[in-house]
């Protein structure tokens, strides 16, 4: 496939100082109007060593307005990173709607140098590029523009490259006993490179492959194709804004099945006596455990879903309790701030992710986007469908990592909110909780009903398994909770 | 996520027989309306033993019009299916566009037992749900609509079932050995089914769970599931019709680029004495290798594209005679059967894979959608676009399969071609070969050779190479042509 990059394009001088111009004031015209767009640009710049990565990048970044985007470099990940799953890195860059961000080096650099480096083999490779392809599906749905430049070079060009660099000492810098090696090892690179573009090389993210012996030829076959990109895209999704949704509402023909909630034996509960014994014995068992994972690195995700009044937050406390302020975090979901809602919706949650050995607990979660944004229309039909890979992906992702991973839904019947309701609007401190809209959403619990129903149908796995909590009784489903986490970090701590 | 459907979810007899006639009505109704759109209807019924898929698909069978439907069931791969590569026994029973094909087992039966028995491990695994979601993905792009349902079922309600069948004499032969061991592996298989399950619900292709304890329940839920999704379906697709098609045309602004073509050296000629000698002598070679190839049961599929009156006759001439004519059988591409029509493009060369040990020739090929589909505007933008990973993945399931894949391009220059027609008119039984047309396709030598370029870039693979030939000496070709064939069986000989 790298044949068609190695017949010698080049650009004239005088050509180039000809279309240069024309094309800076193109992609100047074309930022100001991506400002006003829905989606972000990622542009990746790979390639071979020498092949001219460093020159595309550094004329991008003349050519195109720094206040509206921003280079990424990657190099090897910190401590910090490393204690994250792997894509954290690049979740926390991502550029914001209307944006752009050029990637020297990006999801692709692992995979392809440990394979060449046969650290890995060619089934873990196709493992990764399995989840390369998931990851940039998923922002594709969600509108970003990934355009994939790869600048190739022949083995001898290569050669003759460093050699001009080395020769000269305002350049020789430049060339590092890693460029030697990689020299030597150009065919295994390129064999690599090969397989990782043909099966990365998807119909909606392609890679061009460019020939990299001439910059001006490359820079401005890059910079075409920004412009060219863009433009299409802006009109894509315009003509795709015009369409109507179609919506799936399934025929319910044979009246009505249970509901998982159903299977719930509200009327479990326990004493006060017993309650005072369990959560002592369970949240210094818990103590006990957490400390040993955070000893061993174990980190924890911890997510809390339920109705309206359903004790979520009594329930984080009893947890929290047990555990050392200095190691975990309670995220509350609320609305999306101004910089979240210019991201994907994920991205918000991967950036609270807690580093090794640490715990974040989110009262409410990514879960918001099946339940809420289903239930209240805020996401339509086509969004919440693609939420189900979307987030089952997200948590694997955690789970390869080595993340515990808990998910509890707080279920209580319509009787006991409404007097939960009724007591917060009795207890002073307890007002701020209770309010109009609360009452509103208590139409609505058909419709939440089947919308958790899908979730725990959906996103209920061996490794993030949905845990129903029977919450009538506060002290039962506080006990249910502690005894859950100390069963699983018992577990991973094996 | 298997909770769901353990509920005991249940239709009672009045409610069913109230029911059915109604769902029957609208289901032969639909069938009707089905039968004049552009797509397919695939269903898999799959689930654990015991779930009912038996009953499932005899209701099925009843309730459907069995003129515009077959149901295909799949046990272990006969001798003629086990020499072609795994899917091709799927391929070639894929319901024509406007029918409805049902599959007991499918393409994921193999994967799932393989997996349960450990003669697989999870990496393997799951790069067969890889292929297995490429190959739905392929199937849903070009407007197939895959219903996928999961009839489940609680272990004890699985024995309890067995029990049932083996004590009535009637139905006693139902429950076989197989069932029995499967009985005890019931959690191995239900871990393994959901890591599948988990792994293939995409959003444009999800599973449906479907509790198996009741038949009527299980039944009515699939039949109404099919209704609802057809019907959307077909709204779905007219809505996307009425889209206007965009069409991305990179703006060339740097002049004219060295196209991979022009890297040919059409000077290369042999005499004809050294002609007739290396003839000789690689025919000879051909026919020795092809025996052992033959012997080894490595199957060739070789690709032929060129120019009109670029030599592709010739060339196949010169290579079939080296070769044992019950060993070979030349395809050529004209346009597509009737039934070839009704199927996904792909179709008509899968249907004609060699079995173990022969030879495939295509005489042009699947790369028809990216050459004159492109260039004359047969396909969209979007559908060539995306025939180059379909076609990568196509050809990598003939490589996985040990098929050794040779295609070679046949290059001749404008001049060469117009004294080639020119010649073809003088001489009597060449006659037919040249037509008005043929003259017309040359206006178009410049969107060809841009379609030629990007083939090359997209799909030559070192599993599979374009080997381009310098065509403008016949004789050169050939040769060129018979050498290339026997390294590659040599190579593959070991």
């Amino acid at each position: 496939m790298f044949e068609i990059a190695e017949l010698g394009h080049k650009v004239s001088k005088t050509d180039y100082l000809e279309k240069v111009p024309k094309l800076r004031t193109q992609l100047l015209t074309l930022q100001q109007q991506l400002r006003t767009q829905d989606f972000s640009v990622i542009i990746l710049i790979s390639g071979v060593d020498g092949g001219g990565k460093g020159e595309v990048i550094n004329l991008l970044n003349e050519w195109l307005d720094p206040r509206f985007m921003r280079t990424n470099a990657y190099d090897s990940p910190s401590d910090e990173e490393k204690e994250r799953p792997e894509f954290w890195r690049f979740w926390r860059t991502m550029p914001a709607k209307g944006t752009i961000g050029i990637y020297v080096g990006s999801w692709y650099s692992a995979p392809i140098a440990t394979r060449v480096y046969e650290k890995i083999n060619d089934a873990e490779l196709q493992t990764h590029l399995t989840h390369i392809n998931e990851l940039e599906q998923e922002l594709a749905d969600d509108g970003t523009l990934i355009i994939k430049c790869w600048l190739h070079l022949k083995q001898e060009q290569q050669k003759k490259r460093l050699k001009q660099l080395e020769k000269d000492p305002e350049t020789a810098w430049q060339v590092t006993e890693r460029d030697k090696t990689h020299l030597k090892m150009y065919d295994a690179f390129v064999n690599v490179a090969e397989k990782v573009l043909t099966e990365t090389s998807t119909a909606k993210n392609p890679w061009l492959i460019v020939e990299g012996s001439d910059i001006r030829y490359s820079s401005l076959t890059v910079g075409q194709q920004i412009l060219d990109k863009i433009n299409l895209h802006i009109e894509t999704l315009q003509l795709k804004k015009s369409l109507p949704e179609l919506v799936y509402t399934p025929q319910v023909i044979h009246g009505n099945q249970p509901n998982i909630l159903d299977s719930l034996d509200l009327s479990l509960t326990l004493d006060k006596k017993t309650y005072n014994e369990q959560l002592n014995h369970y949240q210094g068992k818990l103590n006990k455990l957490a400390r040993q994972a955070h000893e061993k690195k174990i980190s924890s995700v911890l997510v809390f879903e339920g109705w309206d009044a359903g004790g979520k937050g009594g329930a984080i406390r009893r947890l929290t309790h047990a555990l050392d302020a200095r190691n975990y975090q309670v995220i509350s979901i609320a609305a999306p701030t101004d910089e979240e809602r210019m991201q994907h919706y994920l991205w918000r949650f991967w950036r609270h992710m807690p580093r090794a050995g640490r715990v974040t607990i989110y009262d409410r979660s990514w879960y918001g986007r099946v339940l809420v944004e289903r239930a209240e229309g805020f996401a339509t039909e086509e969004e919440w469908t693609r939420a189900y890979p979307e987030i089952r992906n997200f948590e694997e992702a955690l789970t390869r990592h080595g993340v515990a991973i808990l998910k509890f839904w707080l279920h209580i019947d319509p009787e006991e909110q409404m007097r939960r309701f009724k007591e917060r609007e009795q207890i002073s401190y307890k007002q701020h909780k209770i309010t109009e809209e609360d009452y509103r959403n208590r139409d609505k619990w058909d419709a939440y009903s089947l919308a958790v129903n899908d979730m725990v149908a959906r996103t209920s796995t061996q490794a993030a398994p949905w845990i129903l909590v029977e919450g009538n009784d506060k002290r039962y489903a506080r006990i249910k909770i502690l005894k859950a986490y100390c069963e699983k970090l018992e577990s991973m701590l094996g």
